[in-house]
């Protein structure tokens, strides 16, 4: 028995005036999904908690089988780890924006037009010099998607507890890093990483890459907003929890890192599988499906639907539906129900009207070979609220989808 | 986006054979309740935990969103702080009832007949003197309703672990206050306690009031009952947790002090709006709807149907069930759906056939703009138990409400 579990970032949603009080799931054609609930069984699942908004990082720790309650610690690490760095125990990580900030050191825009990876690598490469070893810390920094990257620090004396340098609103100043505890160690990561932001905008605000955004009157990537510090969670991996191979299709470097962090290994993602609204579903069905014989249990994560919430945009939002349709479509094709389990859910709701994420219960559905159907002629907020699994939680899903393989093991004799 | 809470206190039942297997709510004509199903997404609720029967103190506080597994030091507290005593950390209160006592020390009446407010203030109003100040220790006491009031030591060296004095049935004698802990302050508690309970009892037998009784041939109310000692839980405020201003009209003590405690406003009472069964439901959600400019989120408490069931009066409860249908209509005329949301629950069921609180599920709705209404055509254990929200927990409530109302925090990043 093998299973494929599809997290679709952010796409569940609340009824909307313009959909006729239909929630996107629900106005958008798919027949796939529908049909995958048809031969499955279906609940609500609260990430979390009801009403609890999740993080990414959050609700995929839940959804692996990990409370985050008690393992969360804070989501820089996980950036890093997505991004390829290996980092350690006690190393404190950040995620960070290129962003766009003038001379009164205002933020002007938080993802300097949301500049393309290209450009971003090349940004990220000239970091290294300004970074390598600083203050006696080593420093690491490397770019992931779009305009975004993770930032890495190694040494004595660090601490997580220390606040962002990120405005979170254009308009606002760049923040000075202060510690969050009165404690030595974060005092001195504070200290470091403000020198560093001000090194950081030094080396970047002549770089060719913007002076030729300039020629071309873009706003410049000249400064990095440090977000979320973190270390690594002890956690033990899901190989060792459960006795299985398991292996994770995530374009969005924080996800990826969860589940890297869960003991998954990240195959290699298709080209156009990039995150972003214009990804590849498909592609990533077809890694799944061939990579089949060699893992128990794949995650394939799709990112578009939440950005696509975050900037209020319904077409774009019901575009990444559709792509997400055609990839169960695929894998209803190419999957043999009678040994392999198909999961599809969301991480949380990012409703288009709330433009972030909410704590609203996602649909989930489990078709494979030994379910007990609902019945459900669909699959969407309002159809999996009847469905037979009922109402559970993020941290019920492992272990219901562990159950189905066989794979949990037995609490007293 | 604001929202109103109805909590009917003890709404909930099981069917009854009288009413052809229908529950009270089901056999009661209420088609404004069931108007609020059809425009809502419902379900049923474990105010604590199933099969739990919930008292009214610890049952709201998980409504407001706290765990009274944690936060829980006794009812006492609440009842004077919901009286309009400033209870102080430290301080011990109880809740107590005008009862009448035989020379024998025998409770015949444990509500002096439901003595009438004017009856029961007027003899409170004379305990002042009794009770002022007693060994070095500050004795607070206040009448309530009916024949409920508070009683509060204020002093050093006392402890809220001594038992009741309440025989709890008629009948039996008045019980020795006793130390539930072999403590000084529990043992000196205990000491003042039965004192107390003596001097007031002398001081009231001979009491005009009673007199006056006596000659209508009432039963005096010459004892009270102390019931429920407490201290203050330390609770944050929901101001602070959710960033709203919450105000609440509870005619209850009990629950007015829970609601104040979690740092409601306690809006004041329309005359009539007593928590006895002949409350004016609809002046309640007059007030609500009048100060929906000025908060947030505001809690409406009906008594009656919980001492309905209580006297085991299927009449009386159907009578109150009425009257609450009666504020549902009035709130569905005078609230706009498309920025206020109303919830509908009870906090406990008490089903006639037991004449006491039991830890049935009650049915929950919530309408309003951004619901995925679950297409039920009725308000009831029944029809709720299908409903879309499923089976939550009391603690989940608030986080829901709060969600819709865009006020929780993201857990996460």
């Amino acid at each position: 028995m093998k299973a494929i579990l599809i997290i679709c970032d952010g796409m569940a949603d609340r009824p909307l005036k313009e959909l006729r009080w239909r929630t996107p799931l629900e106005a958008t054609k798919k027949p796939a999904m529908n049909r995958l609930a048809r031969l499955g069984v279906s609940g609500i699942m609260d990430t979390i908690s009801p009403g609890v908004p999740p993080g990414s990082d959050t609700a995929h720790l839940a959804l692996l089988g990990y409370d985050p309650y008690k393992t969360y610690r804070g989501r820089g690490a996980f950036e890093a780890v997505g991004a390829g760095l290996d980092v350690k125990p006690g190393d404190v990580a950040f995620r960070f924006n290129f962003a766009s900030m003038n001379e009164d050191m205002v933020v002007i825009d938080r993802r300097a037009g949301r500049i393309g990876g290209d450009e971003a690598a090349r940004l990220a490469k000239s970091l290294e010099t300004v970074c390598s070893n600083y203050s006696g810390v080593q420093v690491i920094c490397k770019h992931t998607v779009e305009h975004r990257g993770a930032l890495l620090l190694r040494g004595e004396g660090l601490s997580p507890e220390v606040s962002d340098s990120d405005p979170e609103e254009e308009g606002g100043k760049l923040r000075r890093v202060e510690p969050l505890r009165d404690t030595p160690e974060a005092r001195r990561t504070a200290e470091i990483l403000n020198d560093l932001s001000l090194s950081i905008y030094k080396a970047l605000k002549n770089h060719p890459v913007n002076e030729e955004r300039a020629q071309r009157g873009l706003h410049p990537a000249n400064v990095i907003l440090l977000r979320g510090a973190g270390t690594l969670p002890q956690i033990t991996p899901i190989s060792q929890l459960y006795g299985i191979k398991a292996a994770c299709i995530v374009p969005s470097a924080l996800v990826r890192g969860v589940a890297i962090s869960a003991g998954m290994k990240a195959l290699p993602l298709p080209p156009c599988a990039d995150g972003t609204t214009g990804t590849d579903a498909k592609a990533k069905a077809k890694v799944a499906v061939e990579n089949l014989r060699d893992y128990d249990f794949i995650l394939i994560h799709v990112k578009g639907a939440d950005n696509a919430s975050h900037d209020g945009n319904l077409r774009q939002k019901q575009v990444m539906i559709r792509k997400i349709e055609g990839m169960v479509g695929f894998l209803l094709r190419e999957v043999n129900l009678r040994d392999t389990y198909i999961a599809l859910t969301a991480d949380h709701a990012t409703p288009i009207t709330v433009r972030g994420h909410a704590g609203d219960p996602v649909p989930v559905t489990i078709a494979g070979p030994e379910v007990v159907k609902d019945g459900l002629t669909g699959y969407s907020e309002r159809h999996c609220a009847k469905g037979g699994l009922g109402r559970i939680r993020g941290l019920d899903l492992m272990p219901i989808l562990m159950n189905l393989l066989g794979m949990t093991r037995k609490f007293g004799a």
